[in-house]
């Protein structure tokens, strides 16, 4: 069978485990990885570029950019005929990028996998799962104790902040606090840079506590997790209760994920699609009458 | 917005609650019960008849026989172009089954969702989706303590007995104890019947411990539940923690996933299908946008 060739696009946490994830899956070769820092790393087993059309035929190219750069990222692969998966996290924007991205991919026969990661990604899959099993009742998400990476990024973005760090705390049903640290740069204003933290959409909305240290990167530890839980009404039977938990790293996790998507690439239709519109088996390698046998 | 019209067809623990649950499903409008019993329950809200022409028009039919008798049945109304659900239980033969239906329904424009129960079923779903996170490592499922249906029923078929039930104790690790309750028929040989039904394909791969009692119905609780964990690996970084846990009223879940996998009846091509082959978001109700903003 032809391997899928697959792209990494960005080295950063996610684009660094993307290419292990890649590495390890059995049905995919690496094509390369898109970096503007393209000379400086050409070492190892795979190229590094800085324009994808020097890595040849490329099926799928995995969005590995900051949340708020992957619309142009992708809306570019897509353009070109390749399909893309990315992790974009902004859950109030993924119907809005997935109609920005569908028209994109149905004209140049291309399929984008939005929204790929744990949350949003795999928890909105169990979430509807359970809503499924028990359409009356209310399903809380609680994150944590753990590092947020698209709210560190965001944290890092504000003006005056040299490197920053948010770690997530579940406070249960669906409540959460923010701890922010940062770092700041040089003549940087501290009261100025909370404020500016406590504004950003990423934290407006929860209790968020920021505080200055001297060195972001020894608290640093990636290890996450999540706990849903339903308690809901199946026909008219109420008090079903239904749970999901998980400790998991963080990158890791959300690249293996995106693996798995670019797999639903070649097998969906042309068109943008999260995660609860693919089928499960999709999401793994091989034949499927092997899964139905072992997994159902 | 046309409702999608549901048939009913047995009378038993998962068919009555899949009653209950096609007339809490706002998309739906029951059409009707099936049952061979029906002249003396004319009651209610609903029609019961002893063929399923009597209902009109029918878009899926819910198959709730026991499982033994799911192929047949299923067999008939795809035969006549109507969809079918069931809750096929033995792990082993889905496979099989769905490439039985497959040929049936693909002919006569039918879709046949099989297997769709909470194991298998929805925990496939979820178990799919954790080797789609970790690929590596292994998944152990664990059911109860409580009383598996399919096993019961299993057990009331064996010669001697009047009625049984089977309770499923999780011994970790995906290892199960069977605690079979039989009440014997007026001169059965209570140690015949232990030995029969330990010969069972549904028992003869547990430890299976039978007792004789004298009326079974005492003890019936449909409470059961699941812990399913995954300790697994993505890309190359070990040690990633996934587990669902659930505790729930086992034929109200199974025949509300059944409802539910009605509306897939739908939305899917013609052909046979078990879950994991089915989008979750094609389970809920509604239109997709909503969806996707409120749980992706």
């Amino acid at each position: 069978m032809e391997k899928i060739r697959v792209a990494v696009a960005g080295r950063g946490n996610v684009g660094k485990q993307a290419i292990e994830a890649v590495l390890a899956a059995p049905d995919m070769e690496l094509a390369g990885v898109v970096s503007r820092r393209a000379g400086a790393a050409n070492e190892g087993a795979y190229k590094t570029v800085g324009d994808i059309a020097e890595l040849g035929k490329v099926d799928v190219v995995m969005v590995c950019s900051p949340t708020r750069a992957v619309e142009a990222e992708a809306s570019k692969y897509l353009a070109m005929g390749i399909s893309t998966v990315d992790s974009f996290d902004i859950h109030s924007q993924i119907v809005g990028l997935r109609a920005k991205l569908m028209g994109i991919a149905k004209a140049n026969g291309a399929v984008a996998v939005v929204a790929a990661g744990w949350d949003p990604g795999s928890d909105s899959v169990v979430r509807a799962l359970m809503e499924a099993m028990a359409p009356g009742g209310i399903t809380y998400t609680d994150f944590g104790p753990g590092m947020s990476m698209g709210h560190s990024v965001a944290a890092r973005a504000i003006n005056g902040v040299a490197d920053a760090l948010s770690i997530t705390i579940p406070l249960g049903t669906g409540v959460h606090r923010r701890l922010v640290y940062v770092q700041l740069q040089d003549g940087a204003d501290f009261d100025t840079v909370a404020a500016a933290v406590k504004a950003d959409p990423y934290f407006a909305y929860d209790e968020t506590r920021v505080t200055c240290v001297d060195d972001v990167k020894v608290l640093m530890d990636v290890g996450h997790g999540v706990s849903m839980s339903r308690k809901g009404v199946s026909g008219a039977t109420h008090n079903q209760m239904l749970q999901f938990n998980m400790r998991i790293n963080n990158p890791a996790l959300t690249s293996q994920i995106m693996v798995s998507c670019a797999r639903a690439c070649k097998r969906m239709a042309p068109g943008a699609y999260t995660m609860i519109e693919i089928p499960v088996i999709d999401l793994l390698p091989g034949e499927r009458e092997g899964h139905i046998d072992r997994l159902v």
